[in-house]
Order: structure tokens, then sequence, then C-alpha cells
């Protein structure tokens, strides 16, 4: 009994916030049953308060970076307190014989973050609407000229293959691509005029009033979207592009920058190679943004400096080749973490070649960025390439010269070896990480050749600028 | 005017085929313009036909390759057929005052190709429909409160507030991820309800008859997903790593193969490489799918093999794991295609070294995706793992007894040049390939082990079964 009384009297509550920190939120003494479960109540709803703070600085750091996130949400607001107006005013509400629901319902799904995505939505929505509203009122037709006890089975029937072959359409990847949005408008609104035309018996004037609303929640969407602080798919592609060739030439000069400084340094600049490690793994992953933003770019009328027809297709080459870059890299990052050294002479022989070919290989790929955000075709470009290709063929001179100095190192080696001494020179396997460096640094500049042409190709499509001040120097230049 | 009489007497149409073939539709003199225009229509409507029918073709066999995506058509007409009995029914039509139409809209939008995403639709949607409504009766009742002047104007604000931050929630990554539709539905029902309240007098009648039609429609999906044929989720995922691991061995065989494969032989077997290619190319890309289905797999109860909490998000590991061996696969097959030839008696020495390590290697991830497939835990993959390590060594121990060969070459090669000949020999140069692919290998190895690691937390949480026949010597084997 007494020993019951002498359990640690006191009780803590701690909290663990998202950082880690523990704050001990109550220390008392353990009282009556009503106190511990006041107390016990108390640490839950601060531990909830934390979290949702937690959770609220998290959201806020997100709209920080990107502002127009921020902006998105007015907009969408705002669109959604225009469209409502119509319940508020009487004589709008009548004009459109009380679906004033659809224009609120067609705010709130076609309202996308860029206006790409806004207008596929709409174009779809619309679309799929109409075809379906009049094939809905063939069948419905049909229907009635069939009798009374006949019309439920052939509506039925009709709803049946319909539905399954639009929804069999959106598996074929042309149609997912462009139309999935305007199937499944589609099968729902065949769905519904089909089955509820059977019921209401105003079927044409419903149709009309349906279709005004929605029409007038689609203008509401793609007006606002396109006054306020318009975010074009197209332009966003097309930023991502650059900032990815960007990466690229970063985390190319921090990658052989990392492997020919000493051990020591590299570990004390981990923070700042992970940085870049995090950097190019979005490139890695790009491919699905980039494949959506492609696809609502198309559907966006001219803006800035996109045409009506830009070709948005040639992006994705682009962003093909720049992943195949990417995954070098990956590589690389792996390859240079290995613990074998080489031998400092070889090391000293070759270093210089391999960042030069680093250094004008990554130079390519910052001019690639600067053709692309100024959208300017340059002629400076050929001479990096050309640049590079000479990199590329001193480090491989670099690498034909080598045997005469590593034989003398051999040759001393087994030398050694032949007297009896226990050596420790493993001459091709020291050179192993080096010679995979020199290689994939080799197999690099050749991507980055793919990546060039592609910009190529895509300054020609997309007709972009002569550079004025080089417009003379690019015929003398031949291209690399 | 005789000249005019002299064109060419003859029109073609010609029909271009998607597969390139050209069909000739129509030769024939020149007549009348009614004869011109009907030639045109003629080949226009042949041009269209052959269109939809390569467009028939390629969606059929889009159906063939998979015959779920057939079944899953027939599962969403059918329920859609089911759902829309209640108009034809007079009893069930007035028994839900007649918003049958929010039934068949769930079918349509919920019903999705797996279970997991099935089952987060509904909840999403009832969880957002019940939290909206309710928000949106306590504002409507404020607002009633308030009078009917300021009524509007706190209806406005409150729309324009809740659906900009339910819109701003949708940004934030863990919201994104499980609560995306459901943000989107909250928005939706929280306009409809506060602002159609406005007008709509019984609005608790409205709100209580569109929930259970909500509810109706939404059980009408889950028992036809679950019980016709199921698609889950979580299963697809499962296959889809394993599929993933076989890939991997696949293409590590191939890539080694390839390479110490004569250059003719290569271009020969070239259809059967670029399979391959197109294989690993998948594994690459593969990381948007695995996270919507482990996303998805989240919601689903416990199927099959899978428990109510299976760690579903360790395949996302796992998955990481095999895409970083992938990249490595990657840049090996760009490493093989260069045309500098190792020297054969070099070659020779290695080749057996490295056909042996990608083949233990090869070897480890076939019995990783044995262990996934039969979701029983290997003994023998500790063996495997050895085998591949001891692989790693001999490979490494190859490379450090190089020298002896090589310098006999070099030194042959440098007496040839001492003595003014012209030697083409290259040494470091020429083994750059072989050395990349060495060095490559031992990576791949390593990355390997990632994958086993992975695998086998993944097979601990969600406790596989142990293999009975082996588990005696498992205990003797160490871990590798």
């Amino acid at each position: 009994m007494t020993n019951g009384k002498e359990l640690p009297s006191t009780l803590e509550w701690r909290v663990h916030a998202a950082d880690g920190a523990v704050e001990i939120l109550l220390v008392q003494e353990s009282g009556t049953s009503f106190w511990r479960l006041f107390r016990w109540m108390h640490g839950l709803v601060v531990a909830f308060l934390i979290k949702l703070w937690t959770f609220f600085i998290k959201a806020w750091n997100i709209g920080v970076t990107d502002p127009r996130k921020f902006i998105h949400c007015l907009k969408v607001g705002t669109a959604l307190s225009l469209v409502s107006l119509f319940y508020y005013m009487t004589t709008l509400y009548e004009g459109v014989g009380g679906n004033a629901m659809w224009a609120v319902m067609t705010v709130v799904v076609v309202f996308e973050y860029s206006i790409g995505a806004t207008l596929y939505k709409c174009v779809n929505r619309a679309t799929g609407t109409l075809l379906a509203g009049s094939l809905g009122f063939g069948v419905h037709w049909i229907a009635i000229q069939c009798g009374q006890n006949i019309q439920p089975i052939i509506l039925e029937i009709s709803v049946f293959l319909l539905a399954a072959a639009a929804t069999f359409s959106r598996f074929i990847p042309t149609v997912k691509a462009r139309f999935d949005y305007g199937a499944l408008v589609f099968i729902l609104t065949f769905c519904l005029v089909s089955i509820s035309g059977y019921r209401v018996d105003q079927l044409f004037r419903m149709a009309h009033h349906r279709l005004l609303t929605v029409a007038l929640g689609a203008s509401i969407c793609i007006i606002t979207s396109m006054l306020v602080c318009p975010i074009w798919a197209g332009q966003e592609l097309h930023s991502l592009i650059n900032r990815n060739l960007e990466i690229l030439s970063e985390s190319l000069d921090e990658c052989i920058t990392d492997f020919f400084a000493n051990k020591d340094v590299r570990n004390v600049s981990n923070g700042y190679s992970n940085n870049i490690n995090q950097a190019y793994k979005c490139v890695l992953n790009s491919k699905g943004s980039e494949e959506s933003m492609a696809n609502f770019a198309r559907w966006e009328p001219a803006h800035g400096d996109f045409k009506f027809r830009h070709p948005w297709k040639q992006y994705l080459k682009v962003g093909a080749a720049i992943r195949s870059c990417a995954y070098c890299i990956e590589t690389l990052n792996g390859c240079i973490n290995s613990d074998i050294r080489a031998p400092e002479t070889l090391k000293n022989h070759l270093k210089d070649m391999c960042v030069r070919l680093s250094s004008y290989s990554s130079n390519v790929t910052k001019e690639l960025a600067i053709i692309m955000k100024t959208m300017t075709k340059s002629s400076s470009i050929h001479i990096s390439i050309g640049q590079m290709n000479i990199a590329v063929h001193e480090l491989q001179d670099a690498l034909k010269n080598v045997p005469n100095q590593v034989v003398v190192q051999i040759l001393q080696a087994s030398n050694d070896g032949m007297k009896g001494e226990t050596t420790n020179t493993r001459p091709l396997l020291e050179i192993l990480p080096l010679a995979t460096v020199a290689s994939l640094l080799v197999e690099m500049a050749a991507r980055i050749e793919v990546i060039v042409e592609e910009v190529e190709q895509l300054a020609d499509q997309a007709e972009f600028r002569l550079a004025c001040s080089n417009s003379k120097s690019k015929e003398s230049q031949p291209i690399a």
C-alpha cells in the first residue's frame, strides 16, 4: 500500500514537434483523476495545436516560395464569388431557369492552375457535353418511337454500350492525353440526358439552360485565369527546360570538382553536394510534368514569345535528351564516391583535361540555357561545341600518352615484385574510377551534342531570333 | 485553249494509311466538276474509314494485351445500368425525391480502374460532402440570423475564403497525395449548399436525399468493382515491382552479352537489344505510377496476401533502389556502343570475370523477383549475394593482375616505337570502355545490395513467409 504512494509523483506532458524538439508542457504532481483527465486533455489539445501550427508554417512556406499559388487561390475565390452572384440576383437566376448550380459546378471543376489546363477542361467539357447531349437526344427519340414498353430497355442498352466504349477509349494513350476529361463528361452527360430524359418533360428547355450556364461558368473561368496574373503552361514548360539545363550544368561542375577535391574537403562540403544531388534528381523525374505541361500548352493561344503552333512536342525531345545526360551524372556521382584512390601522378596528369572537358561541357549547357531563356539563336554555341570536342580529343590524347608514365611505375612495381618485396601498386584497379570518370565525361559530351541538336531543331521550328551581334561570325563558324 | 485539254487527263486518289501504305482508290479520266466533287468526297470518306479502322485495330490490341481493361469497361457499363434503374422504377425514383441524378453522377465520377482508387474517391467524396455540407449549413444559419440584407455578403465572403483556402490546400504535397479529390468535392459542395441554400427552402430534406443517392451510387461502385474481377492497386504495385526486378536482371544480362559479343552479331541482334532497351526505359519512368499505386493501395482493405497495414511505403523505397540500378544500365548501354575496341588479350582476360559478376548480379535480382512473387523469405539469396561479392573481388583481383600482361604489350609497343615504327597501340584509351564496364558492374553490385536491404526490410515489415526447406541453412549462412 505504501509502495503505491512511492510511485513517481510527477507527470510530464511532452509534445513532440515536427522539427524533433520536445516541449515539456506540464510538470505537476499526480493528483485526483479529474486533474489527470484535465492534464491529458490539455496535453492533447496543445499537441494538436502545435501540429496544426507546424502544418500552417509548412503551407505558408509553400506559398511564399511561389506566390503565384496564393494568387491562384484568390482567383478561384473571385471566380466562385462572381458566379454565385447568379443566385442573389433574381433576374439573373430566373434567366437561366434555376440552373445556376451548373455554372458553380463548372467553375469548381474546370478552373485549373495553368490557362492551358483550364482551356483543355473547358473545350473537353463543351465538346463532351454537346456530343453526348445530341447523341442522348437521338437515342431518346428512337426509344420513344419504339413505344412505352421497349423504351427503358433501349435506353439501358445504349447507356451500357456507350459508357463501356467511352470508358475503354480512356485507355488509348492518344485519347487519354487529349480527351480524357472529355470522355468522362461524355459518359456523364449521355447518362443524364438519355436517362433523365425519361422523366423530365421539357428536355429541350433544360438542355438549353444547362448549356447556357456551363458556357457562362467556363467563360468566367477563362476570363479570370487570363486577365489576373495569367499562368501559361507553355511558359512554365519553357522555364522548366531552361531550369533543367542550368541544373545539369551546375551538377556537372559540382561533380567533377568534388571528384578531384580532397576527401576531407568533400566531407565538409557534403551539405552543398547534397543540394546539388537533390537538384539533378528533379531532372531525373521531370518526365511526367513535362508531358502534362506540353499537353496543356497545345490548348493555349499565342502568348508572349510563343506563337499559336509553337512546337511543344519538340520540348519533350529536348527534355528527354537532358534526362539522358542526368542519368550519366547519377552514375558519375555513384562512381566518384568510390574509395579507390587513383595514383596522384596519373590523377594530376588527367585532372586538367577532365576539368577542362567538364567545364566546356557545362559551358555548352549554360549557353543552351541562355538560348532557351532569350529565345535567341546563338552563334557562339558552335565555338563552345568546338572547344568541347577539342577537349574530348585532348582527354583521349592524354589517355593515349599515359602509358609511358604508367610504364615507369609498373616497371618499378614489377621490379620491386621480382626483388621479392610486397608492393601495393594495383595500376589498373587504381585507375578504374579515373577511367570511369573520363569515359563518362566523353559519353556526356556526346549526349550534350544530342541536346544541342534537339535545341537547334526547336530553334528552327519555333523561329528563334538571330543574335544580331554574332550574325556575321555565325557564317564563318563551321557547325560542330 | 487546246493546251488546256492536254493537261494530264487522269486523276489518282491516294490514301495514306497509318502504316505508310498508299492505296490508290480511283484512277479515272477527269470528267465534269460533279464527278470531281464525287471523287473528292469518296476519297475523303475512304481515307476517314481507313484511319478509323487503324484506330480500332490499335484500340483492340490494347484490350487484347490486357483483357482486364475490357472487363473494367463492362463493369462501368453494368454499374451505370444498375443505377439508371432508379429512373425507371417509380417507387425507387420517388424514394430519393427525384435526386437520382446524383447517384448517376457519383458512379461516373467515382468508378476507377483499381479498387483502391475507387475507395479513395468514395471516401474523399463522402468526407468532403459531409464536412462541406455541415459547414455550409452553419454559415447559412449564421447568415440568416444577420438579416436579409447582410446575408448575401456573409455568404459571398465565406465562399471566397473557404474556396481559396481549400484550393491552396491542394498545393500541399501531403494533402495533394491523399485528399486532392476531397478538397475539390469540399469546394463544390460548400458552394452548392451555402449558395443554393439561399433559394432552396427545404434544405435539410434536399441534403438528406442527396446524401442517400451519393451513398447509393458509391456502394454500387464499390460492390461492382470488388465482386466482378477485382483489380487491387496493391496487387498491381506488387506485380510492377516484381516485373521491374525481372526486367533489370534481363537488361543486365543482355547488356553484358552484347558488349562481349562481336560487333557483327550485335548489329544482327539489334532488334532484340532494342526490345530490352524499351523495357528498362519503363523502369526508369515508373516512379509516377508506383507513387499513385502506393497511394491508392493504402485505401484498400486486406486482400489476398496483403494484410490491412501492408507496408506500401516500403515498396516506393524498393522501387527507388531498382531505378538507381536502371540508371547504371542506361549509362552502361551508352558506353558499350563506343567504337573503341579493347585489346583482345585484355578483353579475354576480363571477359570471364565480368560475365560472371553480371550473371551473379542478375541472379540476385532474379531471386529478389522470386521473393517478391512468392512473398517468401529466401535463404539462398545470401548465398547468391556471397557469390556476387566474391565475383566483385575476383574482378578486382583480375584488374590487379592485369599489369603483367599489359606490361608485355606496352613494352613491345614502346620497343617498336623506339625502333621508329609507327604503332597504333593506345593502351589506356583502349581499355577505357572495358574499365568503365567493369567499374559500372562493381557499382551495380553495390546498388543491388541496396535493393536487397530494402526488400529484406519489406519482407520483415510485411511478414513474408519463411521458406521451409531452407530454414535451417539460413542460420548457417552469414548475411552478406
